[in-house]
């Protein structure tokens, strides 16, 4: 029964740390769509963020099956449990970059970011698909020294959240209302993506050494 | 046993109850603090959606606590795990209500909408509360009838959301970017929270009647 139960745990995983090179995979198409207004990438991330959304679905009813099942109790149910939460994190995740994707889209042929903003936004959607990475390596080898490269990564992320609300704020931006909407929209999605990476880890975390580490 | 886990069960609903409450609370402060500029009302807010929180992360201890102790299966144990997620749910619409309050308070003493779009975010929270009403209700007596009512105002709430957006991205909108940039968000989370408000019923109507009905 223990061994059914490893190999069903091991199974889980596995989906969450493919649902986790999905979402990096949507960010990556959404980020070099919105700042390269390509409508093709925008358009495969949108079909991929789709897929995702099923496979969450998917593992929700795989978990749910494995506890009727097995009855799992303690850090087996924990797990179980938290894999629930993270599967809705990942599939959130997949909708935010899709959002990134969706503006890209809705301006092609135009860009939807001004020239000053550019390099802010293409190094917020580099740390985001950089964190996706690292989530991904960590669902799949619970590997707790990233950590604190993800801690660094997401203020950083932060920081450029900020910069974003600080341009548009100013004086000094001249740029009319559709980029001012787009750049906000699109500036909030990059941070909560960053934030479903932070609050993944600490379920990660939390799981391998029973205590939980607030993030 | 089963007794017991009856017992369990409605000390679950009646939290998930509280908590909707909660976050219809929130959300009346916030719209509130919005439209009317008042920071008291925006702090009680915060501070509320704060108490939210900590209510969420309670019931999802006492939700794994009586699956370790139960090993509910079946239907029981769809209850358990989808109450985990109308949880999940709750907390975020207390989140988003409080990012309202936030604004507001960033603004004060001005206001955080200019007069053309007032009537619009008084509509908008109306509707939220009432959703909020709606859920807690429906969470209280699993009354699937609020459903279709709770489906007309999600919609209503999109069509005042895209309002918004349309306004702001007329030729007519001469508003500066502090307001753009303040509408956009807080039109997103009011639409966020009706969002949630649909999750959940979906949820519960699943329950009731075993079968999913997309919403």
């Amino acid at each position: 029964m223990r061994e059914v139960f490893i190999n069903d745990l091991r199974a889980v995983q596995s989906t969450l740390v493919e649902m986790a090179q999905d979402a990096t995979r949507v960010m990556e198409k959404a980020t070099k769509a919105f700042t390269t207004s390509d409508v093709a990438l925008a358009d495969e991330a949108i079909a991929l963020g789709d897929t995702l959304e099923k496979k969450a679905l998917a593992l929700d009813e795989a978990a749910i099956r494995i506890l009727a099942k097995q009855s799992p109790v303690a850090r087996d149910l924990r797990i179980l449990v938290s894999a629930l939460r993270i599967s809705a994190s990942l599939e959130r995740m997949g909708a935010l970059a899709s959002h990134i994707a969706s503006i890209a889209r809705y301006r092609f042929p135009g860009l939807a970011v001004p020239a000053a903003l550019l390099p802010t936004f293409i190094e917020m959607g580099e740390l985001d698909v950089k964190l996706g990475h690292e989530i991904a390596e960590v669902l799949a080898n619970t590997d707790l020294d990233k950590a604190r490269s993800i801690q660094a990564e997401d203020q950083r992320v932060d920081e450029l959240h900020r910069h974003v609300f600080a341009t548009v704020l100013s004086d000094d931006w001249k740029e009319n209302a559709v980029f001012t909407v787009d750049v906000t929209l699109a500036s909030r999605y990059h941070e909560r993506f960053a934030d479903h990476v932070v609050d993944i880890s600490s379920k990660v975390s939390y799981l391998s050494t029973g205590e939980w580490h607030e993030s």
